[in-house]
Protein backbone atom coordinates (compact mmCIF):
# COMPACT_ATOMS: atom_id res chain seq x y z
CA UNK A 1 0.00 0.00 0.00
CA UNK A 2 1.11 3.11 -1.30
CA UNK A 3 0.72 6.41 0.64
CA UNK A 4 0.98 8.22 -2.94
CA UNK A 5 0.59 7.14 -6.38
CA UNK A 6 1.35 9.21 -8.98
CA UNK A 7 0.51 8.57 -12.77
CA UNK A 8 2.37 10.59 -15.11
CA UNK A 9 5.96 11.70 -16.14
CA UNK A 10 5.67 15.30 -17.04
CA UNK A 11 6.31 18.42 -15.05
CA UNK A 12 3.33 17.71 -12.93
CA UNK A 13 4.43 14.30 -12.36
CA UNK A 14 8.02 14.38 -12.02
CA UNK A 15 7.44 17.42 -9.24
CA UNK A 16 4.60 15.73 -7.49
CA UNK A 17 6.90 12.67 -6.86
CA UNK A 18 10.00 15.14 -6.05
CA UNK A 19 7.40 17.08 -3.48
CA UNK A 20 6.20 13.99 -2.20
CA UNK A 21 9.23 12.40 -1.47
CA UNK A 22 10.59 14.92 0.30
CA UNK A 23 7.67 14.82 2.55
CA UNK A 24 8.59 10.85 3.05
CA UNK A 25 5.66 9.93 1.46
CA UNK A 26 5.60 6.10 0.19
CA UNK A 27 5.16 7.38 -3.29
CA UNK A 28 5.14 5.66 -6.42
CA UNK A 29 4.83 7.55 -9.77
CA UNK A 30 3.54 5.87 -12.90
CA UNK A 31 4.97 6.84 -16.20
CA UNK A 32 4.74 5.86 -19.78
CA UNK A 33 8.45 7.40 -20.01
CA UNK A 34 10.03 10.71 -18.35
CA UNK A 35 8.51 14.52 -20.29
CA UNK A 36 8.84 17.59 -20.84
CA UNK A 37 12.45 17.50 -22.11
CA UNK A 38 11.92 17.98 -25.58
CA UNK A 39 8.72 20.00 -26.15
CA UNK A 40 9.92 23.31 -24.83
CA UNK A 41 13.11 23.76 -27.07
CA UNK A 42 13.63 26.13 -29.61
CA UNK A 43 16.02 26.54 -32.01
CA UNK A 44 16.13 29.60 -34.40
CA UNK A 45 18.20 30.59 -36.97
CA UNK A 46 19.37 34.05 -36.21
CA UNK A 47 19.56 33.41 -31.74
CA UNK A 48 21.89 35.08 -30.33
CA UNK A 49 21.93 32.72 -27.45
CA UNK A 50 19.00 34.25 -25.57
CA UNK A 51 16.98 31.08 -23.99
CA UNK A 52 13.47 30.79 -22.53
CA UNK A 53 14.13 29.90 -19.07
CA UNK A 54 11.92 27.01 -18.75
CA UNK A 55 12.57 25.17 -15.62
CA UNK A 56 14.13 22.43 -17.38
CA UNK A 57 17.06 22.54 -15.42
CA UNK A 58 14.74 22.40 -12.06
CA UNK A 59 12.94 19.22 -13.73
CA UNK A 60 16.10 17.69 -14.56
CA UNK A 61 17.08 17.64 -10.90
CA UNK A 62 13.77 15.90 -10.05
CA UNK A 63 14.36 13.19 -12.66
CA UNK A 64 17.83 12.68 -11.69
CA UNK A 65 16.26 11.90 -8.04
CA UNK A 66 13.70 10.01 -9.33
CA UNK A 67 16.19 7.38 -11.67
CA UNK A 68 18.33 7.44 -8.04
CA UNK A 69 15.29 6.29 -6.60
CA UNK A 70 13.97 3.70 -8.82
CA UNK A 71 11.87 2.12 -6.28
CA UNK A 72 9.47 4.73 -6.51
CA UNK A 73 9.40 4.80 -10.08
CA UNK A 74 7.63 2.23 -12.95
CA UNK A 75 7.65 2.82 -16.58
CA UNK A 76 4.23 0.85 -17.42
CA UNK A 77 0.98 2.50 -18.73
CA UNK A 78 -1.64 2.56 -16.53
CA UNK A 79 -5.06 0.43 -17.78
CA UNK A 80 -7.42 1.09 -14.64
CA UNK A 81 -7.90 3.30 -11.98
CA UNK A 82 -10.69 2.34 -9.41
CA UNK A 83 -11.82 3.48 -5.99
CA UNK A 84 -12.29 0.73 -3.59
CA UNK A 85 -13.29 1.45 0.08
CA UNK A 86 -11.21 4.32 0.78
CA UNK A 87 -8.26 3.62 -1.12
CA UNK A 88 -7.87 3.28 -5.01
CA UNK A 89 -6.01 0.44 -7.29
CA UNK A 90 -4.29 1.07 -10.27
CA UNK A 91 -3.65 -1.58 -13.11
CA UNK A 92 -1.06 -1.42 -15.72
CA UNK A 93 -0.09 -3.25 -18.89
CA UNK A 94 2.31 -5.11 -17.51
CA UNK A 95 -0.08 -7.03 -15.17
CA UNK A 96 1.13 -5.01 -11.90
CA UNK A 97 -1.54 -3.60 -9.38
CA UNK A 98 -0.54 -1.19 -6.96
CA UNK A 99 -2.80 0.61 -4.40
CA UNK A 100 -2.71 3.69 -3.17
CA UNK A 101 -3.86 5.95 -0.01
CA UNK A 102 -4.15 8.50 -2.21
CA UNK A 103 -3.84 9.39 -6.16
CA UNK A 104 -2.51 12.35 -8.23
CA UNK A 105 -3.72 12.97 -11.88
CA UNK A 106 -0.93 13.85 -13.73
CA UNK A 107 -1.33 11.87 -17.54
CA UNK A 108 -0.81 15.11 -19.53
CA UNK A 109 -3.44 15.88 -22.87
CA UNK A 110 -2.73 14.08 -26.38
CA UNK A 111 -1.85 16.82 -28.33
CA UNK A 112 -3.06 16.73 -32.26
CA UNK A 113 -0.76 16.90 -34.36
CA UNK A 114 -0.81 18.22 -38.48
CA UNK A 115 0.68 14.65 -39.42
CA UNK A 116 1.83 16.60 -42.73
CA UNK A 117 5.55 16.46 -43.97
CA UNK A 118 8.19 18.57 -42.40
CA UNK A 119 5.99 18.71 -39.16
CA UNK A 120 8.81 16.10 -36.89
CA UNK A 121 11.64 17.80 -38.82
CA UNK A 122 11.22 21.04 -38.00
CA UNK A 123 9.62 20.90 -34.57
CA UNK A 124 11.64 22.86 -32.01
CA UNK A 125 13.27 24.58 -34.90
CA UNK A 126 10.43 26.96 -35.74
CA UNK A 127 7.79 24.37 -35.27
CA UNK A 128 6.17 25.12 -31.97
CA UNK A 129 3.32 23.33 -30.03
CA UNK A 130 3.28 26.40 -27.48
CA UNK A 131 2.75 30.12 -27.86
CA UNK A 132 3.15 30.57 -24.49
CA UNK A 133 6.57 29.24 -24.23
CA UNK A 134 8.10 30.48 -28.05
CA UNK A 135 5.61 33.43 -29.08
CA UNK A 136 8.50 35.57 -27.27
CA UNK A 137 11.01 34.19 -30.05
CA UNK A 138 9.17 35.53 -32.98
CA UNK A 139 9.23 39.58 -32.35
CA UNK A 140 8.90 40.93 -35.70
CA UNK A 141 9.17 38.07 -37.69
CA UNK A 142 6.07 36.34 -39.69
CA UNK A 143 4.27 33.12 -38.45
CA UNK A 144 1.64 31.29 -38.86
CA UNK A 145 -0.70 29.85 -36.34
CA UNK A 146 -3.11 26.47 -37.05
CA UNK A 147 -6.31 25.59 -34.98
CA UNK A 148 -9.96 27.35 -34.62
CA UNK A 149 -10.25 27.00 -31.11
CA UNK A 150 -9.39 28.54 -28.31
CA UNK A 151 -5.83 27.68 -27.71
CA UNK A 152 -5.22 28.81 -31.45
CA UNK A 153 -7.32 31.91 -30.80
CA UNK A 154 -5.18 32.93 -27.68
CA UNK A 155 -2.27 31.75 -29.38
CA UNK A 156 -2.71 34.33 -32.20
CA UNK A 157 -3.61 37.21 -30.47
CA UNK A 158 -0.47 36.84 -27.89
CA UNK A 159 1.66 36.55 -31.27
CA UNK A 160 -0.42 39.95 -33.01
CA UNK A 161 1.58 41.86 -30.15
CA UNK A 162 4.95 40.42 -30.86
CA UNK A 163 5.16 39.03 -34.39
CA UNK A 164 5.21 41.24 -37.85
CA UNK A 165 2.23 39.53 -39.40
CA UNK A 166 0.31 36.53 -38.26
CA UNK A 167 -1.44 34.21 -40.31
CA UNK A 168 -4.34 32.35 -38.54
CA UNK A 169 -4.83 29.00 -40.87
CA UNK A 170 -8.49 27.74 -39.47
CA UNK A 171 -9.70 24.41 -40.96
CA UNK A 172 -12.63 25.72 -40.34
CA UNK A 173 -14.89 28.95 -39.89
CA UNK A 174 -14.05 30.43 -36.80
CA UNK A 175 -16.75 30.66 -34.18
CA UNK A 176 -18.00 34.11 -33.16
CA UNK A 177 -16.70 35.16 -29.90
CA UNK A 178 -15.23 38.47 -28.43
CA UNK A 179 -11.99 37.23 -29.07
CA UNK A 180 -12.29 36.74 -32.62
CA UNK A 181 -13.64 39.70 -33.21
CA UNK A 182 -10.91 41.56 -31.61
CA UNK A 183 -8.66 39.19 -34.28
CA UNK A 184 -10.77 40.23 -37.43
CA UNK A 185 -9.78 44.01 -36.02
CA UNK A 186 -5.99 43.77 -35.62
CA UNK A 187 -4.48 45.01 -39.01
CA UNK A 188 -1.11 42.08 -38.55
CA UNK A 189 -3.21 39.47 -38.64
CA UNK A 190 -4.72 37.48 -41.20
CA UNK A 191 -7.22 34.82 -40.65
CA UNK A 192 -7.88 32.21 -43.33
CA UNK A 193 -10.91 30.14 -42.91
CA UNK A 194 -11.70 26.47 -44.31
CA UNK A 195 -7.88 25.76 -45.05
CA UNK A 196 -6.09 22.43 -45.39
CA UNK A 197 -1.94 22.15 -43.87
CA UNK A 198 -0.24 20.00 -46.31
CA UNK A 199 3.54 20.76 -45.55
CA UNK A 200 6.01 22.66 -43.14
CA UNK A 201 8.68 23.88 -45.43
CA UNK A 202 11.89 24.58 -44.70
CA UNK A 203 15.35 23.03 -45.09
CA UNK A 204 17.02 23.49 -41.66
CA UNK A 205 14.50 26.15 -40.28
CA UNK A 206 10.80 26.62 -40.89
CA UNK A 207 10.58 28.64 -44.02
CA UNK A 208 7.11 28.55 -45.05
CA UNK A 209 3.51 26.81 -44.78
CA UNK A 210 2.21 24.79 -47.75
CA UNK A 211 -1.60 24.86 -47.73
CA UNK A 212 -5.30 24.72 -49.60
CA UNK A 213 -6.70 27.52 -49.52
CA UNK A 214 -10.90 27.25 -49.45
CA UNK A 215 -11.10 28.28 -53.37
CA UNK A 216 -9.07 25.17 -53.95
CA UNK A 217 -5.13 26.78 -54.88
CA UNK A 218 -2.50 25.88 -53.49
CA UNK A 219 0.09 28.19 -52.36
CA UNK A 220 3.14 28.48 -49.84
CA UNK A 221 3.33 31.31 -47.55
CA UNK A 222 6.85 32.45 -46.11
CA UNK A 223 6.80 32.15 -42.63
CA UNK A 224 9.71 32.06 -39.72
CA UNK A 225 7.63 30.10 -37.69
CA UNK A 226 4.20 27.69 -36.96
CA UNK A 227 2.47 27.04 -34.24
CA UNK A 228 0.23 24.23 -34.64
CA UNK A 229 -2.42 24.86 -31.79
CA UNK A 230 -5.38 21.84 -32.62
CA UNK A 231 -7.18 20.90 -29.83
CA UNK A 232 -6.07 18.62 -27.59
CA UNK A 233 -7.18 15.49 -25.63
CA UNK A 234 -7.17 15.83 -22.12
CA UNK A 235 -5.92 11.73 -20.77
CA UNK A 236 -8.76 11.88 -18.58
CA UNK A 237 -10.41 8.51 -19.63
CA UNK A 238 -9.13 6.69 -17.02
CA UNK A 239 -11.59 8.23 -13.86
CA UNK A 240 -13.94 10.45 -16.30
CA UNK A 241 -16.90 8.21 -14.76
CA UNK A 242 -15.96 9.43 -11.32
CA UNK A 243 -14.46 12.35 -11.19
CA UNK A 244 -15.95 15.43 -12.21
CA UNK A 245 -14.40 16.82 -15.75
CA UNK A 246 -15.45 19.79 -17.90
CA UNK A 247 -17.12 19.66 -21.54
CA UNK A 248 -13.64 19.12 -22.81
CA UNK A 249 -12.65 16.75 -20.63
CA UNK A 250 -10.60 18.40 -18.24
CA UNK A 251 -10.45 17.59 -14.47
CA UNK A 252 -11.47 19.60 -12.30
CA UNK A 253 -9.66 21.02 -9.67
CA UNK A 254 -9.92 23.72 -6.86
CA UNK A 255 -6.89 26.29 -6.00
CA UNK A 256 -5.53 23.33 -4.03
CA UNK A 257 -5.77 20.91 -6.72
CA UNK A 258 -8.52 18.69 -5.29
CA UNK A 259 -10.95 16.99 -7.74
CA UNK A 260 -14.69 16.01 -6.46
CA UNK A 261 -13.45 12.59 -4.79
CA UNK A 262 -11.67 12.86 -1.77
CA UNK A 263 -8.05 11.79 -1.80
CA UNK A 264 -7.65 12.24 -5.79
CA UNK A 265 -6.10 15.09 -6.94
CA UNK A 266 -4.91 16.40 -10.54
CA UNK A 267 -2.23 18.70 -11.79
CA UNK A 268 -0.91 19.60 -15.24
CA UNK A 269 -2.64 19.49 -19.03
CA UNK A 270 -5.33 16.86 -17.57
CA UNK A 271 -6.57 19.91 -15.88
CA UNK A 272 -7.62 23.32 -17.28
CA UNK A 273 -5.41 25.30 -15.27
CA UNK A 274 -3.18 26.61 -17.79
CA UNK A 275 -0.67 25.34 -20.08
CA UNK A 276 3.56 25.99 -19.36
CA UNK A 277 5.94 24.15 -17.44
CA UNK A 278 6.09 26.24 -15.13
CA UNK A 279 3.05 26.42 -13.90
CA UNK A 280 2.73 22.81 -14.21
CA UNK A 281 6.17 22.76 -11.93
CA UNK A 282 3.94 24.79 -9.04
CA UNK A 283 0.38 22.87 -9.18
CA UNK A 284 2.17 19.18 -9.32
CA UNK A 285 4.13 20.66 -6.04
CA UNK A 286 0.85 21.62 -4.94
CA UNK A 287 -0.89 18.57 -5.49
CA UNK A 288 1.81 16.89 -3.67
CA UNK A 289 1.20 18.72 -0.39
CA UNK A 290 -2.17 18.43 -0.61
CA UNK A 291 -2.67 14.54 -1.03
CA UNK A 292 0.05 15.15 2.03
CA UNK A 293 -2.46 16.93 4.08
CA UNK A 294 -5.04 14.68 3.42
CA UNK A 295 -3.16 11.83 4.65
CA UNK A 296 -2.51 13.64 7.44
CA UNK A 297 -5.76 14.12 8.20
CA UNK A 298 -6.90 10.78 6.92
CA UNK B 1 1.55 53.47 -18.62
CA UNK B 2 2.58 50.07 -17.87
CA UNK B 3 0.75 46.80 -19.19
CA UNK B 4 1.92 45.11 -15.40
CA UNK B 5 3.16 46.44 -12.16
CA UNK B 6 3.91 43.56 -10.37
CA UNK B 7 4.49 44.39 -6.11
CA UNK B 8 6.95 42.08 -4.30
CA UNK B 9 10.53 40.25 -5.15
CA UNK B 10 9.58 36.86 -3.55
CA UNK B 11 9.58 33.63 -5.20
CA UNK B 12 5.82 34.71 -6.95
CA UNK B 13 7.00 37.82 -7.45
CA UNK B 14 10.29 37.09 -9.23
CA UNK B 15 8.58 34.41 -11.53
CA UNK B 16 5.63 36.44 -12.41
CA UNK B 17 8.00 39.34 -13.65
CA UNK B 18 9.82 36.79 -15.93
CA UNK B 19 6.84 35.06 -17.19
CA UNK B 20 6.01 38.70 -18.02
CA UNK B 21 8.98 39.79 -19.88
CA UNK B 22 9.05 36.26 -21.66
CA UNK B 23 5.50 37.82 -23.31
CA UNK B 24 7.15 41.00 -24.16
CA UNK B 25 4.66 42.88 -21.90
CA UNK B 26 5.90 45.98 -20.81
CA UNK B 27 6.53 45.10 -16.97
CA UNK B 28 7.75 46.94 -13.71
CA UNK B 29 8.31 44.89 -10.20
CA UNK B 30 8.53 47.14 -7.18
CA UNK B 31 10.01 45.05 -4.20
CA UNK B 32 12.03 46.30 -0.84
CA UNK B 33 14.87 43.80 -2.13
CA UNK B 34 15.05 40.26 -3.64
CA UNK B 35 13.49 37.92 -1.35
CA UNK B 36 13.95 34.14 -0.95
CA UNK B 37 17.18 33.52 -1.08
CA UNK B 38 18.31 32.88 2.78
CA UNK B 39 14.35 31.27 3.67
CA UNK B 40 15.49 27.68 2.38
CA UNK B 41 18.65 27.03 3.17
CA UNK B 42 19.12 24.82 5.90
CA UNK B 43 22.65 23.42 7.41
CA UNK B 44 22.76 20.41 10.20
CA UNK B 45 25.65 18.95 11.77
CA UNK B 46 25.10 15.73 10.54
CA UNK B 47 23.61 16.41 6.94
CA UNK B 48 25.22 14.11 4.51
CA UNK B 49 25.31 16.22 1.07
CA UNK B 50 21.76 15.79 1.04
CA UNK B 51 19.78 18.90 0.32
CA UNK B 52 16.40 19.68 -0.61
CA UNK B 53 15.65 20.95 -4.05
CA UNK B 54 13.79 24.41 -3.72
CA UNK B 55 13.67 25.99 -7.18
CA UNK B 56 16.25 28.44 -6.18
CA UNK B 57 18.62 27.78 -9.15
CA UNK B 58 15.28 28.79 -11.58
CA UNK B 59 15.15 31.89 -9.23
CA UNK B 60 18.70 32.62 -9.66
CA UNK B 61 18.42 32.42 -13.25
CA UNK B 62 15.01 34.88 -12.77
CA UNK B 63 17.02 36.94 -10.78
CA UNK B 64 20.05 37.44 -12.93
CA UNK B 65 17.47 38.12 -15.71
CA UNK B 66 15.71 41.32 -13.59
CA UNK B 67 18.92 42.48 -13.24
CA UNK B 68 19.98 42.76 -16.20
CA UNK B 69 17.02 44.46 -17.79
CA UNK B 70 17.14 46.60 -14.58
CA UNK B 71 14.74 49.46 -16.16
CA UNK B 72 11.82 46.52 -15.28
CA UNK B 73 12.31 46.98 -11.47
CA UNK B 74 12.24 49.46 -8.88
CA UNK B 75 13.88 48.69 -4.94
CA UNK B 76 11.20 51.04 -3.29
CA UNK B 77 8.24 50.17 -0.74
CA UNK B 78 4.88 51.08 -1.83
CA UNK B 79 2.96 53.18 0.06
CA UNK B 80 -0.42 53.17 -1.88
CA UNK B 81 -2.68 51.10 -4.41
CA UNK B 82 -5.42 52.59 -5.97
CA UNK B 83 -7.96 51.79 -9.06
CA UNK B 84 -8.27 54.34 -11.28
CA UNK B 85 -10.97 54.15 -14.20
CA UNK B 86 -10.25 51.02 -15.49
CA UNK B 87 -5.82 50.74 -14.61
CA UNK B 88 -3.87 51.23 -11.29
CA UNK B 89 -2.21 53.94 -9.85
CA UNK B 90 0.96 52.67 -7.69
CA UNK B 91 3.11 55.40 -5.28
CA UNK B 92 6.04 54.32 -3.53
CA UNK B 93 7.49 55.84 -0.22
CA UNK B 94 10.21 57.66 -2.49
CA UNK B 95 7.58 59.35 -4.22
CA UNK B 96 7.67 57.66 -7.23
CA UNK B 97 4.25 56.89 -9.19
CA UNK B 98 3.25 54.44 -11.57
CA UNK B 99 0.79 53.41 -13.27
CA UNK B 100 -0.77 50.26 -15.02
CA UNK B 101 -3.19 48.28 -16.96
CA UNK B 102 -2.75 45.37 -14.60
CA UNK B 103 -1.57 44.46 -11.55
CA UNK B 104 0.17 41.56 -9.53
CA UNK B 105 0.02 41.65 -5.68
CA UNK B 106 3.18 39.05 -4.59
CA UNK B 107 3.73 40.88 -1.51
CA UNK B 108 4.05 38.01 1.17
CA UNK B 109 3.07 37.61 4.83
CA UNK B 110 4.97 38.55 7.52
CA UNK B 111 6.27 36.24 9.89
CA UNK B 112 5.88 36.32 13.37
CA UNK B 113 9.23 36.13 14.81
CA UNK B 114 10.43 34.19 18.33
CA UNK B 115 12.67 37.12 19.27
CA UNK B 116 14.59 35.71 21.59
CA UNK B 117 18.27 34.69 22.19
CA UNK B 118 19.47 32.31 19.47
CA UNK B 119 16.79 32.68 17.11
CA UNK B 120 18.60 35.06 14.61
CA UNK B 121 21.94 33.06 14.85
CA UNK B 122 20.64 29.78 14.50
CA UNK B 123 18.21 30.23 12.11
CA UNK B 124 19.17 28.25 9.07
CA UNK B 125 21.23 25.61 11.59
CA UNK B 126 18.48 24.19 12.73
CA UNK B 127 15.61 26.64 13.47
CA UNK B 128 12.96 26.28 10.87
CA UNK B 129 9.97 28.47 9.44
CA UNK B 130 8.96 26.20 7.27
CA UNK B 131 8.23 22.46 8.66
CA UNK B 132 7.11 21.70 4.35
CA UNK B 133 10.51 22.59 3.27
CA UNK B 134 12.71 21.53 6.00
CA UNK B 135 10.87 18.85 7.97
CA UNK B 136 12.21 15.60 5.67
CA UNK B 137 15.55 16.48 7.31
CA UNK B 138 15.54 15.73 10.73
CA UNK B 139 14.05 12.05 10.37
CA UNK B 140 14.26 10.26 13.83
CA UNK B 141 15.49 13.45 15.71
CA UNK B 142 13.69 15.20 18.28
CA UNK B 143 12.63 18.34 17.20
CA UNK B 144 10.20 21.24 19.08
CA UNK B 145 7.59 23.37 17.24
CA UNK B 146 6.37 26.94 18.63
CA UNK B 147 2.81 28.04 18.11
CA UNK B 148 -0.93 27.00 18.43
CA UNK B 149 -2.64 27.49 15.06
CA UNK B 150 -3.30 25.47 11.62
CA UNK B 151 0.08 25.90 10.27
CA UNK B 152 1.72 25.22 14.02
CA UNK B 153 -0.46 22.03 13.71
CA UNK B 154 0.18 20.88 10.44
CA UNK B 155 3.94 21.11 11.24
CA UNK B 156 3.69 19.18 14.23
CA UNK B 157 1.57 16.30 12.20
CA UNK B 158 3.85 16.39 9.35
CA UNK B 159 6.99 16.04 11.92
CA UNK B 160 5.65 13.20 13.98
CA UNK B 161 5.39 10.83 10.99
CA UNK B 162 9.48 12.09 10.83
CA UNK B 163 10.94 12.94 13.44
CA UNK B 164 11.15 10.78 16.82
CA UNK B 165 9.75 13.43 19.30
CA UNK B 166 7.71 16.30 18.69
CA UNK B 167 7.50 18.76 21.46
CA UNK B 168 4.44 21.11 20.61
CA UNK B 169 5.11 24.47 22.50
CA UNK B 170 1.84 26.44 22.02
CA UNK B 171 1.85 29.88 24.10
CA UNK B 172 -2.27 29.41 24.62
CA UNK B 173 -3.87 26.26 24.78
CA UNK B 174 -4.93 25.11 21.58
CA UNK B 175 -8.36 24.88 20.01
CA UNK B 176 -10.47 21.59 19.77
CA UNK B 177 -10.22 20.73 16.37
CA UNK B 178 -9.92 17.23 14.52
CA UNK B 179 -6.45 17.89 13.84
CA UNK B 180 -6.15 18.54 17.24
CA UNK B 181 -7.51 15.62 18.51
CA UNK B 182 -5.63 13.13 16.30
CA UNK B 183 -1.85 14.96 17.67
CA UNK B 184 -2.89 14.32 20.97
CA UNK B 185 -3.56 10.61 20.40
CA UNK B 186 0.25 10.57 18.81
CA UNK B 187 2.51 8.92 20.91
CA UNK B 188 5.82 10.78 19.77
CA UNK B 189 3.66 14.24 20.25
CA UNK B 190 4.25 16.37 23.47
CA UNK B 191 2.08 19.19 23.68
CA UNK B 192 2.42 21.63 26.23
CA UNK B 193 0.16 24.51 26.35
CA UNK B 194 1.31 27.81 27.94
CA UNK B 195 4.51 27.75 27.62
CA UNK B 196 7.07 30.99 26.86
CA UNK B 197 9.68 30.49 24.73
CA UNK B 198 12.93 31.90 26.40
CA UNK B 199 15.79 31.08 24.05
CA UNK B 200 17.00 28.75 21.27
CA UNK B 201 20.44 27.31 22.48
CA UNK B 202 23.03 25.80 20.93
CA UNK B 203 26.78 26.79 20.00
CA UNK B 204 26.69 25.89 16.14
CA UNK B 205 24.03 24.31 15.76
CA UNK B 206 20.59 24.11 17.65
CA UNK B 207 20.82 21.81 21.04
CA UNK B 208 18.02 22.81 22.58
CA UNK B 209 15.19 25.43 23.25
CA UNK B 210 14.32 26.91 26.65
CA UNK B 211 11.06 27.30 28.07
CA UNK B 212 9.18 28.13 31.22
CA UNK B 213 6.82 26.20 31.66
CA UNK B 214 2.93 26.77 32.77
CA UNK B 215 3.69 26.10 36.56
CA UNK B 216 6.48 28.17 36.39
CA UNK B 217 9.75 25.83 36.04
CA UNK B 218 12.40 26.99 33.43
CA UNK B 219 13.53 24.08 31.38
CA UNK B 220 15.97 23.18 28.44
CA UNK B 221 14.72 20.55 26.22
CA UNK B 222 17.15 19.18 23.88
CA UNK B 223 16.15 19.13 20.05
CA UNK B 224 18.18 19.73 16.84
CA UNK B 225 15.32 21.55 15.51
CA UNK B 226 13.02 24.51 15.61
CA UNK B 227 9.96 24.82 13.78
CA UNK B 228 8.87 28.43 14.26
CA UNK B 229 5.08 28.63 13.70
CA UNK B 230 3.70 31.45 15.08
CA UNK B 231 0.65 32.99 12.94
CA UNK B 232 2.08 35.28 9.55
CA UNK B 233 -0.09 38.94 8.77
CA UNK B 234 -0.66 38.43 5.25
CA UNK B 235 1.17 41.72 3.46
CA UNK B 236 -2.76 42.34 1.57
CA UNK B 237 -3.62 45.88 3.37
CA UNK B 238 -2.44 47.73 0.25
CA UNK B 239 -5.43 46.41 -1.00
CA UNK B 240 -7.79 45.13 1.50
CA UNK B 241 -10.31 47.83 1.02
CA UNK B 242 -11.56 46.66 -2.57
CA UNK B 243 -10.13 43.58 -2.49
CA UNK B 244 -11.78 40.33 -1.00
CA UNK B 245 -9.64 38.84 1.58
CA UNK B 246 -10.19 35.79 4.26
CA UNK B 247 -10.82 36.42 8.02
CA UNK B 248 -6.77 36.01 8.18
CA UNK B 249 -6.59 39.02 5.72
CA UNK B 250 -4.99 36.55 2.55
CA UNK B 251 -6.37 37.50 -0.80
CA UNK B 252 -8.41 35.31 -1.97
CA UNK B 253 -7.66 33.84 -5.53
CA UNK B 254 -9.58 31.49 -7.88
CA UNK B 255 -7.36 28.73 -9.96
CA UNK B 256 -6.29 31.42 -12.45
CA UNK B 257 -4.73 33.75 -9.46
CA UNK B 258 -7.62 36.21 -10.75
CA UNK B 259 -9.09 38.42 -7.24
CA UNK B 260 -12.69 40.01 -6.88
CA UNK B 261 -11.16 43.02 -9.09
CA UNK B 262 -10.97 42.55 -12.89
CA UNK B 263 -7.34 43.14 -13.63
CA UNK B 264 -5.86 42.43 -10.18
CA UNK B 265 -4.18 38.72 -9.62
CA UNK B 266 -2.16 37.31 -6.63
CA UNK B 267 0.29 34.76 -5.92
CA UNK B 268 2.67 33.49 -3.14
CA UNK B 269 2.21 33.80 0.22
CA UNK B 270 -0.14 36.91 0.55
CA UNK B 271 -2.82 34.22 -0.90
CA UNK B 272 -4.34 31.31 1.20
CA UNK B 273 -2.96 28.96 -1.32
CA UNK B 274 0.11 26.98 0.56
CA UNK B 275 3.35 28.26 1.42
CA UNK B 276 6.24 26.50 -0.57
CA UNK B 277 8.65 28.06 -2.94
CA UNK B 278 8.27 25.38 -5.63
CA UNK B 279 4.01 26.32 -5.42
CA UNK B 280 4.95 30.26 -5.20
CA UNK B 281 6.72 29.62 -8.64
CA UNK B 282 3.75 28.29 -10.07
CA UNK B 283 1.74 30.67 -8.68
CA UNK B 284 3.56 33.81 -9.83
CA UNK B 285 3.88 32.17 -13.77
CA UNK B 286 0.29 31.52 -13.75
CA UNK B 287 -0.60 35.06 -12.39
CA UNK B 288 0.98 36.74 -15.19
CA UNK B 289 0.16 34.52 -17.73
CA UNK B 290 -3.54 35.66 -16.57
CA UNK B 291 -2.59 39.09 -16.27
CA UNK B 292 -1.11 38.49 -20.03
CA UNK B 293 -5.02 37.09 -21.15
CA UNK B 294 -6.35 39.78 -19.67
CA UNK B 295 -4.86 42.05 -21.51
CA UNK B 296 -5.34 40.60 -24.87
CA UNK B 297 -8.99 41.21 -24.16
CA UNK B 298 -9.49 44.49 -22.85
Amino acid sequence: MYDLIIIGGGPAGITAAATAINQRLETLIIAERWGGQTTYAMQLEDMEGRETITGETLLDAFRRQLDYLDFVRDFDTVTKVMPVEKNFVVDTVRGDRYEGRTLIMATGAKPQRLNVPGEARLAGRGLSYSATTHAGLFLGKDVAVVGKGRRAQWATAGLARKAHQVYLMAPEPLPDTPLVHKLRQRSNVEISEGVVVKEVGGERFVENIVVTMPGGEECAVPVKGVFVKLPRTPNSDLVREWINCDGDGHIIVDVNCATNWPGVFAAGDVTHVSEQALVHIGEGAKAAISAYHYLLMH
